[in-house]
This record gives structure tokens, C-alpha cells and sequence, in this order.
């Protein structure tokens, strides 16, 4: 695809090479994430960051990715207050907004929002999240990170090996990183469930027309004995008739240190869409695990800022400018790092 | 009036040439507000953006503007866990913030606050709207606009024909404008309502006294029929007993492409204030206007930006410094227009 | 102590040389504060300014020094849709969150949490308030104010005269004040409140160990006659039985200009942690000392945004090198002022 002025609403419009691309850009920001280098290409921009449903961190993560790259940041939280709260068209709010900006972000709990607001927008927006539909710098950054997790261990991701567990018919992210995998060759995929929780049959059945080996069970020790990601997601206790219930299907599908360190083969990789629920007495991901460098789901939330800014370097068309209009700072005692 | 270090409370403290002396200013930042040119004029000056009253795009474009001068932008949205709320003074509150900006815009729900704050306020405080009072930067770009699309169409505002419809008696938008027009010459306004929602007579009278001629009707098509600009505004459902009783109303006062067709000169030109409400059916300005290029309504809203820029250069007393500290960017592909 | 890469949580990390350190930091960002100079140190770093709990004033404070020195502000403001709220740990919010920053300034409603969140985090993190608990810059801010008023009367903090007056039990600001003095000597402190919101005795200890007089009253008229600073605070209604109760301490702990100038020294200097309630008919520091020159509690705030350039100078390690990236602003007619 062109990058250049496109609107980011769906992992569906990118194909390998697309991605690849935009891979290839976020390695090249990883000194102006790092802030070893400063970067003015994009002084005097602004991000419209309309968040119309919360997101504390994906806003300040988009905001931070902005910011890096030299731009301002405007910003809203909240649809209470809005004009679209009080009854104005998706295409009023856009073609206003999008006078007040050069990139808008957008976040909204509506499936299909944002393509509407996009259709009318003056400027490039990119999909923060419509409600159930798509999340694809999520998306991005966990296949970002997979690539890089794979890279130091001197592999890629063609034929990997990689175990989604927990809630898979809910997640809207092991959808898409599954969507996301069809580009990819030989993959194999495990899918740990409970039943009532199973990936929905349409995307299984694409994992397998792309060529990819899928297995289905309820058997974690089993799953997680030969992978190099396993990819935990919340059980969602209220998809549950009762608590005990979610904690019977919690306990069996718990990754701990100990679990960890009897079932998996060394340096397998754990990842994590976060947020994980400390409240509950036994999590899916538990905290003895933090210690574990083979734990990425902070490195996670860390690449989701290089992947962030290679999207606005690609549809605001910088890429090539960015170090044109950089500088080491060898004088600032950067605390920022990996 | 001199505008360093003035506050920016009413419209009625300009007269015509200061209205004019902004106008110029704001002419001159279109390269700015385009992005084809950056200037870093306001390097390092604080907008405190204190918005006591949400209003998310009144914010982000007074946000915007001072960005774009190159300035920084601190704000907050919201009374209610503000000091205000817990019951400092406005003298306090304004003497406290003033410490931590360069100009303050400020947002209010009671009329008089602004001017309150002002008078304790260390430095320049524009009025972002006080209640049912004040909003001058919105009848400023109202003006701004009508002045535009006039010029376009190698006119004037002096002897400009307007039909202001729609709520006449609580849109104070339509209220300020009539007192702005009160300052140029020879204007023919037309003013179209339900007798129940009519011009406060106060406000007719001070036009005629300006020698403008004023025409009270509730005949949509003739009102239309010979005028420039055709100024619709909120048929508010509140107002009315009851919801058929404001819809007969709103069908009466409504405008869409085939009436626009069947009545208008070519080339009138639509304003409205916005937001509309596309949840009615049948709502004051149809949506299948949208492609009607005299539609000015998103151009009123850019407008804004180029407005706000200009008294923020004035009362900072900046516009002289505003090409100096420039420079082209025909590096970037900027998406951003008209 | 070591000020880079610190974590500022508590006014009890610092001993009487950090106190001089930070001070004299804080007298050479005067002219950055003034806006006389504009430095880009901090250009492209950025600050995530966490307020979980909101308090628009501490929050701006901080953003604006922040963007003094060239950084950018990304911020977030209440708990309520946060990952916090829906369970997550300090330790994971922190982990991800410092890798969106190169520096954070947080604050939170419990006791203890900034400093279990700055234990993750991977950069400092400066308390903006926790609960009940500590709000450093605040205590710093009185203690740098004391000085600078101390020092324009050619005197210093050694031998310092002061009066505490109001809820001494409950006022987080007075004892991190108390605390701060025992860094000094020869201080005469004298404490005025009702019996019932009396100063918590091991603090009154701390002050006599450290060498200080220590007087404790319920007369207000004595208190101040011979003082150099009278500190008030709120009379909090809420800690007494009925209003009428809260009224008749209110009236013996009043401060206005009529006392004032009946009992105080002339140039004895009034502080407050404000904000006053300016609903209460008799407030514990009346509107009419506004024009009183000795009224410190504007210039409290003023100050606080030079100590808090120091804090960020000082973490981030870039104190001797704000003035090399610095220019004079000779073409700004900066209406900043003190």
C-alpha cells in the first residue's frame, strides 16, 4: 500500500511487505525512542488524539510516539461532553476536528467509528480502537515484538511456534495477531481454551487455508512444552455463570514461575495484552514471573511507542526526513531505556 | 485599542479599525496554520487552556493556535475538582494560575467570571465563553468568514445581505454578529423565527440605529431569496412546549439542497454555528447540503484557528516577530487544508 | 545525596545541603521562569504527569516547569478509567507507563503508593502528593519561599521566627515544614491552634531535639507580634462537631489586615498552602491583606514552579547544561511577570 496520506483502520488493509515496511522503520526510531537522538521533523505538527473512550495508556503511548518525532499534541478523553454526545454526525465531528490537526488518533467504543469519521476527515487518522472491531497498532506491536523477540534468538517468523491461551473468543487481540500471522509461513499454532472460550471457527480455518498447522486443546503443560511464545490473555470472569467456575478454568490455565520453569523449553517468550488483574488471587500471568527475562510483555507496551512512530512517519510520508532533521544529545543524561 | 497585554473579554470593546487590525493578523498566519511555513515565535510561552466548562473544540482550537505560534499548551477541563469548586475566589484562582502561563484562555458556566478572573489575572486572559454572555473569538471568526467568503466573491462586508434563522432570541452567536455588523455600513439583515424565538429587540434596534435595514419575517423562502449569506442557527426543542410543536417549526426554517436550489442566488453562502443535531429527523441544515461548495460552515471552524493565532500574536505583542523566527517546510508533506 | 536518576518521594531523603543544592538551582532557573531566556535542554524529553487523584494547580505546576526547559507534558488526570482501577498492580502500571517518559511525576490518593510505583519504575519519579502521606515540592516550595522572603529582609532561615496558626494536627504542609526546619538552626517556633488540632508531639519533639524553641499557644494576638513569618492554615469545619463550633475557632485564628497591622511587625510575611475558602463569611486569611505587600501566598505559588525546574534539573542531571541551550528573548514582550 502507499502510506502516504492513508487513513490506519484495520490490520486487513496491510500485506507482508506493508508490514514489513513499517517494521523496518520502527528499528530505525529506536534511538529517538531511546532519546539518543532528537528529532525536529515533525516540529510544528500537531496529533489530534481523540480518545472518545478512555485508554490511558495507548493515548499517552500515541501522544509519547507523537511527541518523539517533534510534534504537539491536542487531546480528549471523554465522549460525555463531546458534540457527538449531544447528537452531532460522526462526519460533522470529523470535518471539524480534522481542521485542527495534521494526524488524528482516534479511540471510540463503537465498531466501525472511526472508517466513518476517517470517510470525512481532512487528515490521516489511525484506528486507537473501535470497541470490539480493531486495534491494529496492538496488533502491530505484539507482531513487532514476536519479530524482535525472535530476532536476538536468531530466528523470524516464519515457522514459529506459538501457544495463544486464556479468553479466545473475546480477545480482539489474539484475533487479530492471528490474522496478522496468515501473512507469515509455517506457522504453528496452539490454541488453549476453554471450550465455551475457543477461537472462533473463521479464523481457524484461516490459519489453515495460509498453510499453518493449528492444534485445539484444554491442556496447558502440554501446549506450552514446545512453543517459543506462549501468549496469555485474561479469563474474563464475567463471561462465567459463577466466580468459582472462572477460577476453576483460571487455575488450569495459570502461568507461574514454577509452571514455567517444569514445562517450557529455556528462553521461551511470554507475552501479555495487559492490563493483568493483580486484585485476583491466582492470575493468569502471575507476578513471580516478573523477574523472568523472557518475560516481553513490558518490552510489549515499549515497542507499541517505535511502532506508533513509524506509522506517523509513514502516512505523514517523513520517513526519509527524520534524520535529516536530527541530533545526538550526548549532553543528556538519558534515564529512558529498554 | 492597544492590544499588548489587553484582555480579550467582549467584541464590544473593538471598534472597527481593531477589527480590522485582527483580520489583517489572521490573514497573515494562513501559511502557518497550513503548516507550509513554521515559526518557533512563542518558544517557550505557556497557554494556560482553563476550560471550567467542557468544550472540546473551542479548547483544541485555541490549543491548536498557540501551537502553531510555537507555543506550549497546560490545560484542564472541568469545574468540578478544581479549587473553584471547592470555593476559592476567582481572584485567587486567577492570581495562582497566572503564575504558571504567558495568556490564559479561559472557559466558564457564569456569565461575568471571565472578566472577574481577568482583573486578578497576571497576564492576558481571552475569553473562551462565559455562560450566556461572552464568546468573542466565535463572533470574531464568524465575521472573519463572512469577510472571506465575501472577498471570494469580490465583495465587501459593507453593504452585505444576510438572513439570520432559526432561535434569534437565546443564539448568542447570532446576537454578537449583529452587534459586529454594527460596525460597517449599509447591511441588510433579514431576521427569520418563530415570533416565540425572535431578536431581542434591543439588539434590532441598535442595528437600525447603525442605518442597516432590518426585515422581521417567518417566510424562509422569500428571506433567502436575495441575500449573501444565508446564517442558520438551532431550532432549540426545549424551547418549545412540546416536541410536534418544534417540529413545525423546524420544518419551516429548514434548509437543504432542493430548497437551497428552488429559492437561493448562486453562490449564497451557508453558515451555521454548529454543532447541528443529526439525531432529528429533519434538522435546521440538511445533510445533503454537504457537497454544496458555499457551505461555509467547516470553513467557519478553520477559520477559528487562523483568528485565535491572531490575538494571541496581538496581545502577546508578537506579530511583527511571527516571520522572523520562520521557515519553510517543503520537506513535509503536509495533508493538511482547506 | 545523589540527585541523578533519583526518585524524589519524601522531604526526609534530603539533608541541609540538598536543601542549598536544590535551592540554588531553583535561583538560576529565575530567569527561565520569567521567560527572559528560553532553554531547549529538555527538548524531546517528556514528562508523564500521572495525576491519578486530580489537583489542577500541583499538576499545571509541574507541566509548565517541565516545558520551561524545553520537554514535553504527557498527562493523564483521575483513577477512575485507568488500568489501576480495574486491578492492575503499582508495579505493572509503572513498568509500562516509565517507558512512555524520561521522567514522572505522580500523584495518588494512598499513603505509600508513589513510592511503591517508583520502585518499577525504569525512570525517576517525582511525588506529586500521596494521600496523607508526603507532598515534597509543597514543603520545598514553603521552606524556598521562607528564604527568599528571609533573604530580601537581608536575613536567613537560621534564627528564623515563626508562627504556625490553625489545624496543626491534620495540615500535611506544616509538618513536612516542622520536619524541613530541623535542618536549620535556632529557629523559634510558635504553634497556634485549638487544643484539639494541636501539632502531633513527636514533631513538636523534633523540633526541640534539633535546638529550636518551641512555644505552643491558643492566642492568636501574642503569636504574631513578634514573628517574621505567620504560616496560617484552613480551620478544617469538617473536624469539628457542628459549624457554629468551627466558627468560634475560625474567629480567634482570623487573620486580616486590622489584626495585622494592630499586632504583627511591619514586613512580617503572611503564607497560606492555600487554596482559602472564600464561601466562609470569616475565612483564616481575609481578601483584604490581598494588597498587603508582606502576603506571600501568591509568590508560594510562583515559587513553586522555579523549585519544581530544580527537582526536574536535578533527576535528570542537566543543570549545567540549561544555560548552553539557551538564548535571550529580547523580541518577546513577556507580560510574565512576579
Amino acid at each position: 500500500m502507499n502510506f502516504t496520506g492513508s487513513h490506519i483502520l484495520s490490520i486487513q488493509q496491510f500485506d507482508r511487505s506493508d508490514i514489513e515496511r513499517i517494521f523496518t522503520v520502527a528499528d530505525a526510531m529506536a534511538p529517538y525512542a531511546l532519546r539518543r537522538r532528537v528529532t525536529r521533523v515533525l516540529e510544528g505538527a500537531i496529533l489530534g488524539n481523540m480518545f472518545f473512550e478512555p485508554s490511558t495508556r495507548t493515548r499517552i503511548s500515541f501522544g509519547s510516539a507523537f511527541n518523539l518525532l517533534g510534534g504537539e499534541v491536542r487531546e480528549t478523553t471523554g465522549i460525555e461532553t463531546s458534540a457527538l454526545a449531544k447528537g452531532e454526525s460522526l462526519y460533522d465531528t470529523a470535518r471539524v476536528l480534522s481542521g485542527f490537526s495534521d494526524v488524528i488518533c482516534m479511540r471510540h467504543p463503537q465498531s466501525g467509528s472511526v472508517a466513518e469519521f476517517a470517510e470525512a476527515s481532512r487528515v490521516p487518522v489511525l484506528n486507537g480502537g473501535d470497541g470490539a472491531n480493531e486495534h491494529p497498532s496492538q496488533a502491530l506491536l505484539d507482531l513487532y515484538t514476536i519479530r524482535k523477540e525472535m530476532e536476538s534468538r536468531g530466528r523470524g517468523v516464519d515457522g514459529l511456534r506459538i501457544a495463544m491461551i486464556g479468553d479466545l473468543k473475546y480477545g480482539r487481540t489474539v484475533h487479530s495477531l492471528c490474522k496478522l500471522l496468515c501473512l507469515y509461513k509455517g506457522v504453528h499454532v496452539t490454541l488453549v481454551s476453554p471450550r465455551e472460550l475457543a477461537m472462533p471457527e473463521a479464523i481457524v480455518e484461516q490459519l489453515r487455508e495460509s498453510g499453518h498447522s493449528v492444534t485445539v486443546t484444554e491442556d496447558l503443560p502440554s501446549s506450552i512444552a514446545s512453543v517459543d511464545i506462549a501468549y496469555s490473555t485474561r479469563i474474563q470472569e464475567e463471561r462465567f455463570d459463577t466466580k468459582e467456575e472462572a477460577d476453576l478454568y483460571r487455575g488450569r490455565f495459570r502461568l507461574n514461575q514454577a509452571i514455567y520453569t517444569q514445562y517450557c523449553e529455556p528462553n521461551t517468550v511470554i507475552m501479555h495484552p495487559l492490563p493483568r488483574d493483580s486484585r485476583q488471587e491466582a492470575n493468569e500471568l502471575d507476578n513471580d514471573l516478573n523477574q523472568n527475562p523472557n518475560l516481553a510483555i513490558f518490552r510489549q507496551a515499549d515497542n507499541g511507542v517505535v511502532v506508533r512512530m513509524a506509522l506517523f512517519a509513514l502516512v505523514l510520508d517523513v520517513v526519509d526526513q527524520v534524520d535529516l532533521h536530527a541530533r545526538e544529545v550526548n549532553w543528556f543524561n538519558s534515564l529512558r531505556r529498554p
